[in-house]
């Protein structure tokens, strides 16, 4: 039985506290690969945390540089420096300014062919339900769509039973802050902010959200921020 | 009406093609825009043919640098220096060699992520009959199932009526020629060979498929081969 695992892993709360959960699941038996991507976003900060996550579980950490694909998709303040990063709450309206186009399934599809080629039989993402209204890319619909076509583009060719999975397709960010608390999660080690400057903004989208799902989650936040919501 | 296509070139004769069919289709009305990848293939001299065949249709072309990819994607032949390109016919088990894992889903969803940026409501890829037997992200299980998660992944963000397609998929590389012929596509603008030096090899797997296509559409090969297969 294949027992590793492929981590989609920002070095946000989400994917470090999967990358926590899988280490759980498979504990010394199997290979846990963090793969994380540089894309030209501005928070680019985001990948040291991500190395640091993967150390401290002793998996394999990956960098994949995808920062040439920059240029071709304009327009989202993630990653053009002319569209301003958006305050204020995740859920308005202006957070359509943060979506990449075609990101998840751009991510998915080459953590896909890293996995095929590494032999390890399950892809995870940490999206969750509070992605949804804003991220077509993060809806259960797609991330199903999108598991059947990976599994039919690498017939014959990935481990038995290959997979991508969104174990958190149903959580809150909130639920999601439980659960890394359980996990033993080291808050300190991850990054949210988009604006990606040396302490957390504390105003944009994501910042907001953070300091959200701590407080509703009752776990304490060690996060330094610029300025609270 | 939103008439522009996305097509993505590889330069070789099935994808050059496709941009004649599309330049056809939509005449001067819509814009087309080819897009290449590189992605540290061993015949990348395949490029300057896109570029050259783009410049003829008065496409715009967009040269995609995935080639940070290639030490993520081991064990093929076409990116890995270390695996020989097998010589034969194309539908041998050693062409197994060719396969880059997941390839196809990497390059749609890229290029569909470039059509939404850019406005464009069709993405076509040149994948025919042919590959159907070595390559699943060939297939048209594969092709349905990648739409689907393309359209789920960009809803709200892509044109009204985004696709995917692969308007070859029942076709052989035989009807493609037949086909090219009839649009007058300049052949000598073209590059199939694995091998990539100057000339066409002619004996790796896309040189035989590529003669055996001429000979069998009766339509008349200006390729020099180092050596006929």
């Amino acid at each position: 039985m294949n027992d590793g695992r492929l981590c989609v892993l920002s070095g946000g709360m989400d994917s470090t506290t999967l990358a926590y959960l899988y280490r759980q699941e498979i504990g010394d038996r199997g290979r846990l690969l963090c793969v994380s991507f540089n894309y030209g976003q501005r928070h680019a900060v985001e990948l040291g945390y991500a190395q640091r996550t993967a150390d401290r579980l002793g998996a394999d950490w990956k960098l994949v540089d995808l920062d040439a694909l920059n240029p071709h998709l304009r327009g989202s303040a993630l990653t053009d420096p002319d569209v301003p990063v958006p305050e204020g709450h995740y859920a308005e309206e202006t957070m359509r300014a943060t979506v990449v186009p075609n990101r998840n399934a751009i991510l998915l599809s080459v953590a896909t062919g890293i996995a095929v080629a590494e032999g390890i039989s399950v892809v995870g993402t940490a999206v969750h339900a509070g992605d949804h209204p804003i991220y077509p890319d993060c809806r259960p619909s797609f991330i199903r769509a999108l598991c059947e076509a990976m599994i039919l583009g690498t017939e014959s060719f990935a481990p038995e039973g290959f997979r991508v999975e969104a174990p958190f397709i149903g959580m809150t960010k909130t639920d999601i802050a439980m659960l890394g608390d359980q996990l033993g999660v080291v808050w300190s080690e991850t990054w949210s902010c988009y604006q990606g400057r040396g302490l957390h903004c504390g105003r944009c989208g994501t910042c907001v959200e953070r300091q959200e799902a701590f407080a509703l989650a009752k776990v304490e936040d060690p996060t330094v921020y610029e300025r609270a919501a």
